[in-house]
C-alpha cells in the first residue's frame, strides 16, 4: 500500500486511518490511500510569515530563474513519476502530455519572467499617464505580490501539468502556494512536490501540499488570499459561493469543463487538407487520455454536406485504435482513472443517446476489473432542437457529430457550450476565420485554427500553452490562466499610483519623465552597467543642421523625398513650413553628439523604441540632445540592457524628437 | 411632486402606485416619487436584440465619436442637472464633481478610444506569439463585445458620474447597458439619461434606465452578460452571491465603500508643504459631498509626534466651513442626502466614539428638517488596539485620526482596512514613497501620492480619474473599474487565437509577420491611405554598404564609435566580427531605398516603433529593403496613420533590422 502524504509547515505528515483508498486504474484494484486532518490555520501561517516574506525579498528575475532551475531539476527526474502515472491509466504519451507539458511550462514562464518583467518588486502596467499640464503630476499602474496565500485546488487528470501550470505564476508573482491534488492521482502530485523540495530550490514555505481533504480553509481565507480551482461545474458552484469567500471579495478562479467544439470550415471539401486534419485531430482528442481532458473536443461540427463523409473516415480511424494494458507500447489508449469515472461516463453517454444515436463504439465491450472503455462517437442530426450535446459533458472518450448549414449556424452551434474553455475551426479561408471569431470569440477562451498552412507546426485544439490564456467564460468557469505575464498578475494587485515623476521614478525603478536628472562622474558611455543610476545624465552641445547637411545627407543616402528637396512642396504638406531635415539625419546627429567613441563599456546599439518627431528641423537651426538612463535590466552575467531615454530639443527648448534607445552595456 | 420615470425598450414609463417617495435633502419633505413593477425579460431582450448588435455594427471609432457627441451634447444641458442636484443637499461645487465629473470621464474615455484603440471591432491585447519554429503558427489575444446586457447598478452620491462613468467604456467595448440608478437621487440620473436619449445620438437599445426595483433581473442574466455594482458591502454580497450569478459565471464587478487612508509621511515637519497640503486634503475630503463619496478620506494616520499640530490646525479649519442651504453661495457643505442617511451617519459615529475621541463637531448641533450635520474629527490614540476605526465607515463628514511610530507601522495601519479603494500619501521622501508601495500597494486599489513638486496639478485624494483603475481589493469590493481601454475591457471576452499568419491578419486587421504580402498596382508611396491594403509590400533592390560608406557616415555625423571606426576594437567586442556599419546608416540607406521622392500622398514619417538590430552588418555586404502596410488608422479626415512593417535584410536572407514606420498619409 503506498501512503501519499502531506507536506505541511516543513514536514511529511499522514495518511491516517481516515484516509480515502486510491484505485489502480489499470486492475481496479486499491494500491494507495491518502489524507488525514490538518490544521488549516498552521498552513496559512506558516505561507504568510515564511513562504510569502522569503518570496518577496527576490525579484521577479530571482524568482524566474529559481522556477527554471526547480524545471530543470525535475526534468531530470522525469522516469521516475512517468512509472508512477501507469496506475492512473495512461500511456507513454499520456504521461509526457502531463509531466513534460508541465516541466516545459515551467520553463515558457520562467522565460518570460526574465524577459518580459523587470529585475525589480514592482511590475509597470502599462504607459504613464499626464494627469497635469506641465507634467509634474503623472499616474502609473503598478503590480505587487498578494500578501497572502494561493490555495490551488486541482483536477485528477493532469497531476504534474496542473500543479506546475498554476505554481510556475504564482511562485513568479512572489506568492506561497498550497496545492490540494485530486485524491485519484494525489500520488503522482505527492511524488512531484517531493522532487521539487528536495532539491532545496525552494524558500521554506513557498509551497506546501495537502492530500486530502482541506478542512475549513476556505473559511479562513481573506482579501489577500486566492483560489484557483481546476475541475467540475458542480464543485466550483460550491467553492465559490462560499459566504467567506464571498464576503472578503477572495479572488476565486474557477476553470471547468466544457463542452468545447471543432468546426470543419464551410471551405472544406472532402479532399481538402482541412478535412484529413479535422479527423486526425478529433481522433486524437477523443481517444488521448481516455478523452479526461478539460479541453477535449466534445461536440464536432461539419457541413451538412459532408457529415456521412466525416462520420465514415472518423469511425474508421477511431477502428484502429489499440486499447490495453498502458504498458504495452502497441498501445494507443488506456483506460479511464477509475472504475468510478468509468460509470460516470456511462451514465452521461446515456443521457446523450437520448437525443443522439452512437456510429461508433459500445459501452459493454471491454468489462473486467480495469477501467477500460471503448472511444464513442455519436450523431446528432437535430443539433438545433437537442439540448444534451450541448449541456451534458461525458468526461471520457466520447464526442458527437453535428451537421450545420453555413458559418453562422456553426458559429450559432459552437456558442450553445455556453461558454468553453476552446472551439477549433479548421479553414483555409480568411474570411470564415474572420466571421468565426466576429461572431463566436466572446464564448471561447480560445479559438484554435488550423488549416494546411500551420499544420506542421500546430499544437493542437486541446493543448493550453503557457504563453495564451486557458480558461474560458459561463459554463468554462470565467477564470483565466496563463497567457504569459497575465496569469502571474492574477497573483499580483493592480494599483494606480498617482505622485511627481521623482516618486514615480523610485517606486518603479524606472525613469519617469519629469523626473530629477544628475550628471554622473563622467561620460555615461564610460560607466559600466552596474555604475551607471537611474536619472544619471548627460547634455551635449548643440550643432546647428544646415541645409547643406540635408542635401548631403540626401545625396548620400538617396532619400530625396520632396519635403527635405523642394521648398515649394513642403510647404504644401500640412505638417511642414519648408523644407525639413531628414528625421534620420537628426537621429543620426544625436548619435554623433552623444556618443563617446573609444573602447569601452558600451557594447553595441541595439534597438529603439517609441520614436516620435515632435516638431519640424528647419534649416539653420540647432539641436541639443539629452540623454538619460531610464531603466536597466541584466542579461547575463557579462553585460545588461541599458535603456536610455533620448530627447532632442531645438535652442528654444521645443522638442524634436523623443525615443528610448537600447544598448547593451558590460557589467562591473 | 416630481414623477422619475423609467425607460423600457423605447418608452418612458411609471412611477405607479407602488412608487417610493423621495426626500428633499435641504428640506426634509417628499417631493419626488419613483418605481413601478417591470418585465425584465422584455428590458434584456430589448437589449441584446437592438442595443447590442447596433453596437457591434459599429467600429471601436464609431463608438468613441459617439461617446463624444453625447458628452458634448451633456456639457451644453449642464445648468438643469446642477439645479435638480440641489434637492440631493449638495453645493454648486458638489454638483461640478458629479456632472462635469461624469462628463469629461466620458470625454476622456472616447478620446483613449479613438487614440488607443483601432479602427474596428477587434481589440488586440499585446503583441503576437511565436508558437511554432516557421512562424506559421502563432497566437494572438484578442478581445471582442460581449453579446449580452450590462446591468448597473449605482449609488446615490454620484448619479451623473456614476452613471458615465459607467456607460462610457461599456459602449465603447459594444455592449448595451440597463441602468438602474439609487432610487434617492435617481431624479438626477433620470434627468441626465432623458438629456441624452433625447439627442439622438445613441441607438435604440444602447441604454436602458430603471428607476425603482429591477424585479428578478439578476435571477434572469447569463454567462455573456455582466453586473457592475456600487454601493455597500451588504448590498454586494446579497447580488453577488444569487444563485443563477454564481451558476453562470456572470461578471461581478463590485465597487463598495472603503476605510481609506490618509498618511502624512514620516519625514514631514510641521512647517513643510507636506504639512500644510495633508491638512487642506484632509478638510476638503471629510466635507466635500458632505463625505458622502466611497473614496473619502475616513482615517489620518500621522505621526505621533505631529498628531498634535494636525488636530489643531485640521479642526482650526473644519471651524471655518460655513453649513447651510446649499443654494446659498457662502456655503461650503450642504446637507446629507436624507435624514435616514444622517441617522445611518450617527450610528456609527456612536460605534466610533466607542474607541475614539471627539474632537471637533456636534452630532446635536444642526437640528430641523434638513439631512444637516457638522463635520466631526475623531482621535484614537490606540490604533493598534482599536477595531471600529478600521472596520466601520460612517458614509459622512467624519473622519478619525491617529498616530504611528514608523513608515512600517503606518502601511499596517493602513492595511488594517482590509482592502480600500485609495490610500493617501503627503511625502517628499522617495524612500518612503518606494517603502509605502512593497508594503501597502497590495491593499489599495490607487495610491495617491502628493508633495510640494505636484501640489499645483494634484488631482486630489477622492477623485477617481478615467486614465486610472478605481476599485479595490477585500472590503473595497474586489472590483476595477476605469483605467483607460482596461475599464473597456471589463466589457469583452479575452480570447486567445492560435492559427497562420493569414488567418491572424484577416481575423486582427493587422498584417502578422509570415502572412502573404502582395505587390500593389503601384509603388505604396504614391498611394492614398484609403486606397493601400493591408499586406500592400514593396521589396527595394539591393545597395551594397563599402567601408568608405561607414566612414563617410562617420565623418558626416560625428558618430566614430569604436565598432565602425577601429577593426581590432570591434572584434574584441561580444557582438561584432569586425567592423560594422552604424545602426542609423542602415536606417538612412534603407529610407533612401524606399522612398518615392516626388510630392505626393505621403506626408510625414512621424515615428518609428520597436525596432531591433539583429545582426551586424559587414562593409561589403548589401542590404535590402522590405515594406509593407501593416494597419491603417484614420487620424482625421485628411489623413491618417499608415504603419509599416519594415525589414532589412542581407543577400542570403539574414534580417539586419526590422521596425514598424510610422507614416502620415494624405485619405482618398
Amino acid at each position: 500500500m503506498l501512503d501519499v502524504q502531506s507536506y505541511i509547515a516543513g514536514r511529511w505528515v499522514g495518511p491516517d486511518a481516515d484516509a480515502r483508498m486510491i484505485e489502480d486504474a489499470v486492475t481496479g484494484a486499491d494500491f494507495a490511500r491518502a489524507g488525514g486532518p490538518l490544521d488549516p490555520a498552521e498552513l496559512i501561517a506558516h505561507a504568510t510569515t515564511r513562504g510569502g516574506p522569503a518570496l518577496r525579498a527576490m525579484t521577479f528575475h530571482d524568482r524566474a530563474r529559481m522556477l527554471k532551475a526547480l524545471a530543470l531539476h525535475l526534468r531530470n527526474h522525469r522516469p521516475a513519476l512517468y512509472d508512477l502515472s501507469y496506475h492512473s491509466g495512461g500511456t507513454l504519451a499520456d504521461h509526457k502530455i502531463d509531466v513534460d507539458g508541465g516541466i516545459g511550462t515551467m520553463l515558457v514562464i520562467a522565460s518570460k519572467g526574465r524577459r518580459e518583467m523587470p529585475d525589480g518588486k514592482v511590475y509597470i502596467d502599462g504607459a504613464p499617464e499626464m494627469l497635469g499640464r506641465e507634467g509634474q503630476f503623472l499616474g502609473k499602474h503598478v503590480c505587487v505580490p498578494l500578501q497572502g496565500v494561493a490555495v490551488h485546488i486541482n483536477a485528477f487528470n493532469f497531476p504534474v501539468w496542473g500543479m506546475l501550470e498554476k505554481l510556475a505564476p504564482t511562485l513568479l508573482a512572489g506568492v506561497p502556494a498550497i496545492v490540494k491534488p485530486a485524491t485519484a492521482t494525489s500520488y503522482i502530485a505527492e511524488a512531484c512536490m517531493r522532487i521539487m523540495l528536495e532539491s532545496g530550490i525552494l524558500p521554506e514555505g513557498a509551497v506546501q501540499l495537502v492530500s486530502g481533504g482541506l478542512g475549513d480553509m476556505l473559511d479562513r481565507l481573506g482579501p489577500q488570499d486566492a483560489v484557483a480551482f481546476t475541475g467540475s461545474a458542480a464543485t466550483a458552484l460550491k467553492l465559490r459561493g462560499n459566504d467567506n469567500i464571498q464576503r472578503n471579495s477572495v479572488r476565486f478562479t474557477a476553470e471547468q469543463d466544457s463542452l468545447n467544439a471543432s468546426v470543419l470550415g464551410i471551405d472544406a471539401a472532402p479532399d481538402s487538407p482541412e478535412f484529413d486534419l479535422f479527423v486526425k485531430e478529433a481522433q486524437r482528442e477523443i481517444t488521448a487520455k481516455a478523452g479526461q481532458k478539460c479541453t477535449a473536443t466534445r461536440r464536432l461540427i461539419v457541413p451538412e454536406a459532408l457529415i456521412d463523409p466525416v462520420a465514415k473516415a472518423l469511425s474508421a480511424r477511431l477502428a484502429k485504435v489499440v486499447i490495453g494494458d498502458p504498458r504495452d507500447e502497441a498501445t494507443r489508449m488506456g483506460a479511464l482513472v477509475s472504475n468510478a469515472q468509468k460509470r460516470d461516463v456511462l451514465e452521461k453517454l446515456a443521457l446523450l443517446e437520448g437525443e443522439a444515436v452512437r456510429l461508433h463504439g459500445d459501452p459493454e465491450a471491454l468489462k473486467g476489473p480495469g477501467a477500460f472503455l471503448t472511444p464513442m462517437l455519436l450523431r446528432c442530426d437535430d443539433p438545433d432542437g437537442a439540448a444534451r450535446p450541448h449541456d451534458t459533458e461525458a468526461f471520457g472518450p466520447v464526442a458527437t457529430l453535428m451537421p450545420y448549414r453555413d458559418t453562422a449556424h456553426a458559429a450559432e452551434l459552437a456558442n450553445r457550450g455556453e461558454g468553453s474553455l476552446v472551439a477549433s475551426v479548421f479553414t483555409h479561408d480568411p474570411g470564415v476565420a474572420r466571421e468565426m471569431v466576429l461572431t463566436s470569440a466572446a464564448f471561447h477562451g480560445r479559438i484554435y485554427f488550423n488549416n494546411r498552412d500551420s499544420a506542421a507546426e500546430a499544437t493542437g485544439h486541446g493543448s493550453p500553452l503557457p504563453h495564451m490564456v486557458h480558461g474560458g467564460p459561463g459554463r468554462a468557469g470565467g477564470g483565466e490562466e496563463l497567457g504569459g505575464v497575465r496569469g502571474v498578475l492574477h497573483y499580483m494587485q493592480r494599483t494606480a499610483i498617482q505622485g511627481s515623476p521623482d516618486l514615480l521614478t523610485a517606486i518603479t525603478g524606472k525613469y519617469v519623465p519629469g523626473a530629477t536628472v544628475h550628471d554622473g562622474p563622467g561620460h555615461p558611455f564610460r560607466r559600466t552597467f552596474d555604475a551607471l543610476e537611474i536619472g544619471e545624465s548627460l547634455t551635449t552641445e548643440p550643432r546647428v543642421v544646415t541645409l547643406e547637411d540635408i542635401e548631403t545627407f540626401a545625396g548620400f543616402t538617396g532619400d530625396t523625398f520632396y519635403a527635405h528637396m523642394d521648398e515649394d512642396a513642403a510647404a504644401r504638406n500640412p505638417f511642414f513650413p519648408g523644407r525639413v531635415a531628414h528625421g534620420y539625419l537628426i537621429l543620426s546627429f544625436a548619435a554623433g553628439l552623444f556618443v563617446s567613441p573609444e573602447e569601452g563599456p558600451v557594447l553595441a546599439n541595439t534597438g529603439l523604441d517609441n520614436l516620435r518627431f515632435l516638431a519640424p528641423l528647419s534649416p539653420g537651426e540647432a539641436i541639443t540632445v539629452r540623454l538619460t538612463v531610464k531603466h536597466k535590466t541584466p542579461r547575463t552575467d557579462e553585460y545588461g540592457e541599458i535603456r536610455w531615454d533620448v530627447r532632442v530639443t531645438k535652442d528654444n527648448g521645443e522638442a524634436v524628437a523623443e525615443y528610448d534607445l537600447l544598448t547593451m552595456v558590460a557589467r562591473g
